[in-house]
């Protein structure tokens, strides 16, 4: 069961740590430890082990966590022992590409509606799936038993597309939309802002010593 | 200058203050308290008044930020002054989506080159930005001076690409390939992980109270 005593950083890691793992796994590694997960993932090895401390202690000391079954627990932590469906509301150029991203793949969170307002886009394909009208929203939400949304729509649609996926039973959103959702507090938005991070990627590169300095050697 | 003693988090909250200034400036709104500027980003007013702080104190006590002073002293602070240049490397289905949603805005961080190996890719159009062979990515990354670089290649090509980038002279990246990217500690690395989101929202969606019993009504 969710607990709200994790932190929501540490949830982040965990899916991290699971694709180190499925590596080493694919590899035939059946133990590792943390300090090479450390070295795999870019975290420290204390916070690797703080962060599975959450859920129970699963290494064994001086030896380090079992592949196979550190993956398992994982993967059930993160309710993804079983695929986990999506809705993706938003067929434009982002939606669309993530669309095609997301179907590529085996992914265990699969995209398994679109929709679009767009009578220009309704009834398009990206891969296998059809767009569909937004109209249509609330049925197939309720009908898949959806609990994940994706918003690529602009702006000024993005809060009315939010609104209605949790009324029909949407518990998480991810939100390309630049602007913050009003959303019950137990639903969980993670914000993906294009424009954002460039902005805050620029306080990076602004002021590099030497700046005024710098030549084309 | 940049502060090493603000935090990354922190950073990444300025640009939503900006976005939140900008809208208001262009309502002709000429102050915002910390409270109204909580309850547009979803931050604590606390949050955001601490955040500026870093910066020095601009509020006037019981009154508020004037919004044109607080704009122009974010743009500087996040080096937005003038328009920042940015690389992409990658035009697949993301890359190419992420360059039309850049450049059809009038951003002021703006994607100037996009390079792939792929010859299919090579010489198409992108907005009004060919796809350039990556063996110019050196050259052209030193000749326009660029600080940023965008990568949204396979797994396999991003390492490359990111040593290639940083030799060149970038000093941050916005990477979304899914890897952890091996660079000096002073290159500043932000992840964009689409798989890692999804699997994390996950957590949140995986065990509803009553799940069992959910029903279509």
């Amino acid at each position: 069961m969710p607990d709200s005593k994790v932190p929501n950083v540490a949830i982040k890691r965990l899916p991290v740590y699971l694709r180190v793992l499925e590596d080493l796994n694919k590899a035939d590694v059946s133990v590792v430890s943390s300090v090479e997960m450390a070295r795999r993932t870019g975290f420290s090895s204390e916070q690797i082990r703080k962060d599975l401390a959450y859920f129970g202690a699963f290494g064994t000391r001086g030896v380090g966590y079992s592949t196979d079954v550190l993956i398992e627990r994982l993967r059930r932590i993160l309710g993804l022992n079983r695929q986990v469906p999506a809705v993706l509301v938003g067929a434009g150029n982002l939606g669309r590409a993530l669309a095609r991203y997301n179907l590529e793949r085996h992914a265990d969170v699969r995209i398994v509606v679109i929709f679009d307002n767009d009578p220009l886009k309704i009834g398009t394909r990206v891969r296998d799936l059809d767009v569909k009208p937004v109209s249509d929203l609330e049925r197939e939400v309720v009908r898949r038993k959806v609990r994940m949304g994706i918003i690529a729509v602009p702006a000024a649609a993005a809060q009315e597309m939010a609104t209605r996926l949790v009324k029909s039973g949407v518990r998480a959103l991810l939100n390309f939309a630049p602007l913050n959702l009003r959303v019950d507090p137990e639903i969980y938005v993670q914000n993906i802002d294009l424009s954002i991070e460039l902005q805050s990627l620029a306080y990076y590169t602004s002021q590099v010593p030497g700046d005024r300095d710098f030549d084309d050697r």
